[in-house]
């Protein structure tokens, strides 16, 4: 099942995609909700069959429709984790911080995002403060019931879905504050979408395929089973102390295959065609402008 | 001019102090606001000669009332800044991070705060989590105009005034996690308050006493004039390519004094008063339990 938010007609739905469809939300629960996250705030598990049960409803066809970010404001700083690819560490040694190392507690960090980027709009290329920006294709969690201290073995049942996010960062920035804060938060580098995957349509934990091309080049090629601190991990430690609410977002990370990995380094630059796939999810394609 | 948030015979209000008194906002403005940050993101200049013409207001007795956190749930991560007095470097030198130097920029990170601590209320102690609970006693900025890329000498136009953010801090999980924001954010760590200042009341920039007492020991005893990045060079450098806006607020860093930096370190223990004062602000007094 995946959700949508999308303008028809100068209006704006979140919908359920089938096929080449979109349904819009109202049509199979019956009431309006004025965005996803006020759907996932006001979730009720008896939603679940009148969102699969889309026999009687045509929709809209999605070429028709212009997607949104799933979640255009996220109400609160995206959580990220960094360094949780084996590869990505080797690749970024030195890079980043003085240490070459895999951390031996998740790495937290937040990302302030006023206004999320969706598909097919455009990354904000900031040329006047940064020289470095790069990509970051990373599966998004979304927390769809509120909780603190969940055990590793009730991670599950504390999410709603799945996205993708580019965790857009300004590397020269990130590096220049030591804190990773600034970096990662200048407005539109937080690109999300296209949809959000409900937890219930995949096997759990996700194991997907999650890849980033740079104009049609490969850059990103992995799996989410690398991860090394799984989403459970991920989820408890923390949530020891700190209550997760409904519609909170966690970026899990990103695999090798990042700009500044490579030598010389590859940053984005103006016209720049990025596109993050996640087995499932779908495509998230943006332009650097 | 005082802004306070309280409980007055079970309704909450928003108010002005007034001597001994808080009159009711609505009784000046003649509109009622849900909280502080809803008439900060609603504010208008002409409030202004309203607010300060309390003549003919009785109000009600501080004694009466129940004085809440003045922003209750920040809209955003509070944004603090780490390494900001020069006594404090010196103090936690080897204690969070191997370098020990002045930065060459303002170290930005965010703490996560769903709901505040008011005065007179808990910290938080989370002994099953953390045994190094520390105090900070910081001078925050709330944020009164939107704005981004803001020069330096325009910052005190988007100022709406200050506050008292005690930044408890878990030194063991901000240590464990390589980047601070967990051992920062967790629940029932972030006093703020008594009160809110607005900037008219005092000179630009603020230079104002501030401490800190734990069961009435002096632990802190700086002054704002001595941050090394001053509230001009703060907002404005964290505004270049990122948007602020109305009622956000900025930590300013803690001078020296804190139990981090003590030989051996003492930490916040159960029942622990802990009393952080600014000049023309007030004192924020709260218990750990």
């Amino acid at each position: 099942m995946l959700f949508a938010s999308f303008i028809y007609k100068g209006d704006k739905y979140i919908g359920i995609v089938q096929g080449d469809n979109v349904i819009p939300i109202k049509d199979l629960i019956g009431k309006e909700f004025a965005s996803l996250i006020d759907l996932i705030e006001n979730f009720s598990a008896k939603y679940i069959a009148l969102l699969k049960d889309a026999s009687g409803h045509e929709g809209i066809k999605l070429s028709d429709v212009v997607l949104t970010s799933p979640i255009l404001h996220p109400k609160r700083n995206v959580i990220c984790i960094g360094k949780n690819y084996k590869e990505h560490i080797d690749e970024i040694a030195n890079s980043i911080d003085a240490e070459h190392n895999i951390p031996e507690h998740p790495v937290f960090f937040t990302k302030m995002v006023d206004k999320s980027v969706g598909p097919f709009e455009n990354i904000k290329l900031h040329k006047e403060i940064t020289s470095s920006l790069d990509y970051e294709a990373e599966l998004g969690i979304i927390i769809g019931q509120e909780g603190s201290n969940i055990p590793k073995n009730k991670v599950h049942k504390y999410i709603f879905g799945y996205t993708i996010i580019n965790d857009i960062s300004a590397r020269d920035i990130q590096r220049k504050h030591v804190q990773w804060f600034r970096g990662k938060s200048l407005d539109g580098t937080c690109p999300i979408g296209p949809y959000v995957l409900h937890k219930d349509s995949i096997p759990y934990p996700p194991k997907l395929k999650i890849q980033c091309r740079v104009n049609d080049n490969l850059r990103q090629d992995s799996t989410t089973e690398k991860l090394i601190f799984d989403i459970d991990t991920i989820v408890s430690e923390l949530s020891k102390g700190i209550t997760l609410k409904r519609g909170d977002i966690i970026s899990t990370g990103t695999p090798d295959g990042v700009g500044m990995g490579m030598n010389p380094p590859k940053y984005l630059k103006e016209g720049d065609k990025v596109e993050c796939y996640i087995e499932n999810i779908g495509y998230l394609i943006n332009t650097v402008k």
